[in-house]
């Protein structure tokens, strides 16, 4: 039976006393980490969010009434104590407080508790979906405690720093308009107007234009953001941005306030210098040196073009990958020459899983000798040559591919990354940052055929390249910059268009007629005619950045309550089924299941 | 046609300037307020979220370029000038800025204006729906920037007190469980669970206490919160709160920790020192006095209760209220005596209006004599004794009610503020706070025949009141509070029950059945298995509470893109029709209207 705390009051967390308070008369309140029987003894581990404290139960201290009692108590029992601290005989010096203990004098049992279903303790091998359905007893354990302490510091840091600069915090609305493109908005139905649907934001960029619009300056935001999308590993159809926006400004300065923001942050919350200003590098030679728009630069491994060194060879998949203008490209992993066939076989799945037609590989083993998929269609001079060009030694590993260049930069990016991992290259406390620069403006949609904005279509051309936006526009850059942390975007953003007619110019080169531009973006495109300052912003992934800061694995471990892959939540069992009369007020109705089935299979 | 501030970087806000900076060079960026010809001297006021600045263009001093240039400025054109600060020769008192200038050399227009459909000026008299569909001019008042930036001060603050006390933030989810008593519950359809729907949260009360039992401890969270439903005039579909939870705590923890809040916020944002301990009272007692459970408390005219005095009266309204368990209650609108009969009159539509069948008025004549609408059902001594026991002096006017107590209330709580607000007794920048403690756990609705919860289903029972939850519910006190000032409830909480038994006895006597209740909160209940420690709350209502600390009137200005009544964003034109595909996706359809409006005849 729950007894009450009335006439109680917590003087101390766990881990707020020391043995600077032996002697003291304290209360304290928490949870059972386990309790047990030694002799006449009974000790108890008590835990709140700050740590773990040990209370012994003696009978001639207690009296006999609380030490049954505590004789009662299980795992994950609430208790109030009410004790003296003493020193320990036997000192943990594992935990902050394993030099003391509490005495207990009174014991009230606040709520008893069943057998969780999975221990409450450090790194849990628990399956996920049984974690996620118990999620308020996942989230006692320690390690997921810290994460959401630090994503707490994080978020303040951030605010202060921000508003600090000058930044104001808007908080714009998450009930907006709906766009003929949004396909990957969530919609929300509404009762005063059935039949009519909100959006919910996949970000605040057009509202935080326009309070750029509204003379505002500086505005800042920690954002919540919906994709309705297939979730990938790291993906959740609700997640936060640090969202912020500056008028007056062009690149420089909103890359030197966010790298004076990210200095602060790992400061802060890390106790990390990072050297500024933050390494630098185009597009372009991202792509270049690591296959890559968001490179890991924590190692080398870099890609290497050896087009020119192979281009007279005979084997038919560099030849007509070249022919086709395309590229031959290749890694070197330096001292897996000698790495069994049976992994190099797995490699050649993995590329192909990433894109490729195969992989071609060449091993210098220990001896001098080499082992080739392809060397037997080179002569022993482009052979030579190869590996001159790609600057391997006896027990290296060369891993080439041959194809389109977009290919090529993502099968040896992609295998890149999956030899740093399975080498165990990397740390998760090296901090890396690289700003990513000159994005291109537009890519090419295959599957829409035509141009689409690579950033968004409010991001400008660079000046030097806005006359070949009708002649080349895939060769346009844009001011658009990401800056990555390890091999992770954790931010983006760009100058933004503030002239008139370089935003029509843009709409219409992504193939909007005057007509859809204003349907989608009427109220956008009219308050560029009052006035409309030059602006810039940047946006971070807030869950990505914390999850790095944290060394977890995954988002879902610095989110309190995280949706799963299928985007629904275990705990609560959302989504779910609503009444008729609910979808009624909306002016909606649910297709009966055939009816979906069939519209899909025609 | 725009021009680029490429090489140009700005040194000042406009007001960031002053005598100090006399002889220096500087760029400033901003709007035009405006811009007129004096002599051979064009005088351009520049127009910032700092406030203004004035440049002048002097031939001799810019040249016949930037002169010509200068001449073609017009109101909101967005420019950028290079000049000196100068010593002003007219001085100008009104404005910060008013002791200076700045000597224009260059000028640049970055971007032309449309003439604005509507003035860019303080306490704007434009029109509602154009300043909404024009927000973004709108919001370049300074007097709606003012009240963002306080709004964001207001917001750090906030976050910073409680992150120093031990508070973590902690951001709960906003797609979450649709519930079957969640009429107003915004609804999500799910594209990858077609035909299911998330709601969005009315509040994260269930989240923040899980938050609770998973041992957070401290929770704080500015938090969007969501419901749809008719827009009151101060009501908007989504809308803002300052949320808390703790544990381990009682009423006074909560009531502590707050009024430090509030002091330091109020010292901080408006240099205001609030007297603490606020005062508290009862529900029981606000009700009496105030006929209201958040009362004015700037001012008196307090409700007496004259039923006793009345009780031999012949007057039926009063002899009828009286014999039904009801009661006969006054206010004295002192020195208002002599008000003419057609404003009376008014006063009795207004009651009606609140739900009095008719007022009850005797006025005290200057010269001695009443007059009145009832004096007539009246014996001499009974006047004499209701004037005498309503404190009444000559010039005074009485304002009686008989009805049941809940009427009475209503109608005497209103017409104190209506009286209030006709004799203009209060100024918005007189602060008087109050908590108001001890609320009914239960309220009876006619409409539903049966108890509903007052705050809502979680809240704990007075211990005292226990004994009572089933022989006498209403009668049985919470233990919830809600703070008020000046006549608003800007924040309200309640302990938390966190005794299983007692949960189920509460879910019992709102009428839930077991299976409707683990249906509905079961995994709040299977929660409060596991050792969920005692815990409390508190929510203000973030938009109410800024407009109160600006001011303003309305709470739409302290909401950058509010919703006008119907709930629809006249800016973005929100909500609006999708397009059937993706309707499909969701497995949903739009109702033909006449199913519709069928479905409403029925």
């Amino acid at each position: 039976m729950a007894e009450s705390m009335a006439g109680l009051h917590r003087t101390h967390r766990c881990t707020e006393l020391s043995e600077a308070n032996i002697g003291e008369n304290v209360t304290v309140m928490g949870w059972v980490q386990r309790s047990r029987n030694k002799g006449s003894i009974i000790f108890t581990d008590l835990r709140d969010r700050s740590g773990i404290l040990q209370i012994v139960f003696e009978e001639e201290n207690c009296g006999n009434e609380y030490y049954e009692k505590a004789g009662k108590l299980h795992a994950e029992y609430v208790i109030a104590v009410e004790g003296e601290v003493r020193a320990r005989s036997a000192v943990n010096d594992k935990i902050p407080t394993g030099h003391i203990e509490i005495v207990a004098k009174t014991l009230r049992i606040l709520a008893e508790a069943e057998t969780p279903p999975f221990p409450i303790e450090e790194n849990s091998k628990t399956r996920e979906d049984l974690r996620f359905k118990y999620r308020y007893l996942d989230l006692r354990r320690p390690d997921i405690q810290r994460n959401l302490m630090t994503r707490s510091k994080i978020a303040n840091v951030a605010r202060n720093f921000f508003a600090e600069e000058g930044f104001l915090e808007v908080e714009t609305p998450t009930l907006i308009k709906s766009t003929p493109e949004g396909a990957r908005d969530y919609l929300v139905p509404s009762r005063m107007h059935p039949g009519n649907f909100y959006a919910l934001p996949q970000s605040p960029q057009l509202l935080k234009q326009l309070l750029m619009v509204a003379g505002y300056d500086r505005y800042f935001q920690i954002a919540r953001c919906y994709r309705d999308e297939d979730l990938r590993a790291d993906r959740q159809p609700e997640f936060t941005q640090v969202d912020m926006e500056l008028s007056f400004v062009d690149v420089e300065d909103v890359i030197d306030v966010n790298e004076r923001f990210l200095k602060k942050l790992f400061k802060e919350v890390k106790g990390i210098d990072i050297p500024t200003p933050i390494q630098r590098m185009t597009w372009k030679e991202c792509m270049e040196r690591f296959g890559s728009d968001k490179p890991d630069i924590r190692f080398g491994m870099e890609l290497k073009n050896v087009s020119d060194v192979v281009k007279d060879s005979e084997f038919v998949v560099f030849k007509s990958a070249l022919e086709a203008g395309g590229s031959v490209r290749g890694i070197n992993v330096e001292g897996q020459g000698e790495m069994p066939r049976k992994k190099i076989d797995a490699l050649v799945e993995f590329a192909k899983g990433n894109g490729a037609k195969g992989l071609a590989w060449l091993a210098l083993k220990e001896d001098g000798t080499t082992k080739s998929s392809f060397a037997k269609f080179l002569t022993p001079e482009i052979e030579k040559a190869l590996i001159e060009a790609m600057g391997a030694k006896a027990g290296d590993l060369l891993l080439f591919a041959a194809d389109r260049n977009k290919i090529v930069f993502q099968v040896l990016g992609a295998l890149r990354l999956e030899m740093a991992r399975q080498l165990e290259l990397t740390r998760k406390d090296d901090y890396r940052f690289l700003w990513v620069t000159e994005f291109p403006l537009l890519e090419w949609s295959d599957e829409e055929e035509r141009f689409v904005a690579m950033h968004h279509p409010f991001t400008m051309p660079m000046e030097e390249d806005l006359d070949k936006i009708d002649t080349d526009p895939g060769a346009v850059r844009a001011k658009a910059y990401d800056i990555t942390l390890n091999g992770n975007e954790i931010g983006g953003g760009s100058v933004r268009i503030h002239q008139g007619h370089i935003q029509e110019k843009m709409l219409e080169v992504l193939g909007f007629t005057k007509e859809k531009a204003q349907e989608q973006f009427g109220f956008l495109l009219d308050a560029f005619k009052y006035g409309v300052p030059p602006h810039a912003g940047l946006a971070y992934g807030l869950d990505r950045l914390v999850m790095l800061m944290v060394e977890a694995d995954s988002i879902r471990d610095v989110i309190a309550f995280p949706k799963v892959k299928d985007a629904s939540c275990l705990m609560m069992e959302a989504p779910s089924e609503v009444d008729v009369k609910q979808l009624d007020e909306l002016g909606i109705a649910v297709k009966p299941q055939e009816e979906t089935a069939e519209k899909d299979a025609e």
